[in-house]
């Protein structure tokens, strides 16, 4: 038996998707209105979900203020209200999909968590779209 | 005995929230993090109301397709995947706050639609956020 | 003050969209998809709202059971499941359109429930279209 | 034209809903298991609609910080993982229905906001029943 | 580290349950209202996901783009404002139990993504069904 | 390739979170708000998915009205508008965190169905906490 623990969080951003090595015509091509120029964004919903075992004496995998707290100084505190492409120490360099957002929010809460707590981490960029990396 | 039709279409855009004539800690202490410089974005959720008659031969007050053509061809091809402050020529000159864009496009919708169809017009800045105007 | 208490309740329907009096040509051209012969559905939220004095003796408008009771014997029972164009009785002749619908609803909840009591019926046929009915 | 802002913000809460003059039979009859003597809860959601003029310097009815901070002050910090019928001062000796509930913040609210700012309050006790109290 | 991208899209449908090897009662009682003979319908919600390696080029597992057009070429277009048990070419002789349906649009999409892109199939009947096939 | 078919229903349910061993300050240090004396409660979501082979004569993996019976039964009559400290039985010394409530309910289930038809349990606690039970 496996028990997991998700938290379901939100911030916005703005970002751009281009590859500054392709021509205009090839971002346009691959990334339609999302190269456009003055950039756009996005409400982000996040979901952290840890796995482990539940401790006897409160009942929990994980207290969720402390999980909360991570989240916030890790992630939110970070990316909510920024530009993606520009504020964001973690995205330099990086094209800011959803794939290597959520990539990268992985990376870093697996560190921060640490002992293999994490299990899941998802990203919905718009009620249509999400992106899932786990395990 | 009122009926109204209501059409929900959703967009994305970048914005800033400031004002030029503000210092930037004016600016900061009363738009907060919307005033960050670099821009950020929301999913915005759109929903017109229009009121009126209900045609017998129809059964319609509006046909939907022709209600999606409007809204398509004067709203949603105008903001989405754009940045509100630089993008778009109907916003020029007016902070983007929920509150001037809704009113924006209540007068751009209510001229299109013409004969006092316009009921009402709700935009979802995120799920905790509308701004609704109507007559 | 206005008070009104809100009950939503979902149900799911088949219909088809065409009116007998229209060429084929013409329905599809008004109906769009909605026309197709062999009909389709969709599953249908229902939310009756009432309006009235909060009982002191109960602190309620009207016993939450009791406008359940109301919607499921007068309206739920008659369409849930059913096709709109040939199940029910108080659709025949009518073209099921959300618009037709709600106030095929209205005028029947507004008799069962009787002194004045109903305020709004709204229909939702998809997350992205929905009928108001009001005073 | 009018304008509004609406703020979204959610809470729990445990209640028990009987009326000490009643006998058991009848609080049960009336209220039904909602009168069971342990109580139970609910995830509240409280919708807050203000209107009112734009300022021209803000953009803005009213600063969403303000009142965000009004509401958690006046409400949100009184009700939430509280018991109603017995830690929240302003519901003593008050069933608490969702529409007592509802009327008790209205006024709160009312009177805290001042110049006839406030314009609906909205409570959902759960995705099926609401509760509107409105001018 | 498995990465997946889902994309969210919607149809409705008219279907009706039985098997016409059963008697009318024991369609009944097996199928219950959705054995009604004049069938009924659904809004549906189709999850698809793939997953696979992130190209470094662009940022992406597949472009969003072409996976919509094929949901859309593959199934969007053959069963939305369709009635499964009688346009739709993949559900003939199957009974369209979402089952069934979700088996039917898994093998479809897996042949036509490829290279084992395909990681789950997700349908939503209802806001309270639904049906996951993955391998 | 592996199908499931998921029952999402709902209940309401009080409770309070504190370890009698522990201290008041300790308590209140771990559990927070969720120790208040008085107790709180929640609208919990309960997602039950069972995994199986599709019957060729029903198209179904077990029959939904089935299903819904059992939970219904073994689950959401004895905690619907319960106090889960003191009205549920197979919850009596249990701390009712989500995690325990989870597992418990887990049990119950995978006994009730048999055949390790359970694949997974979810319950969401809001609309930003859930706990997954899963083999």
């Amino acid at each position: 038996m496996k028990t997991t623990l998700t938290k379901r969080m939100t911030f916005c951003s703005g970002h751009r998707l281009f590859n500054p090595k392709f021509s205009d015509e090839k971002n346009r091509e691959i990334f339609g209105d999302c190269a456009n120029p003055n950039g756009h964004g996005h409400n982000y919903v996040l979901e952290v979900t840890v796995s482990g075992e539940i401790d006897h004496e409160t009942g929990m995998i994980i207290n969720l203020k402390e999980l909360k707290r991570i989240i916030e100084t890790e992630i939110i505190s970070k990316v909510d209200h920024k530009n993606l492409n520009i504020d964001v120490d973690f995205m330099q360099g990086i094209i800011p999909t959803t794939e290597n957002f959520a990539q990268k929010i992985w990376e870093i809460l697996d560190q921060s968590l640490g002992n293999g707590l994490l299990d899941k981490v998802v990203i919905r960029e718009s009620e249509n779209n999400k992106i899932e990396v786990s395990r």
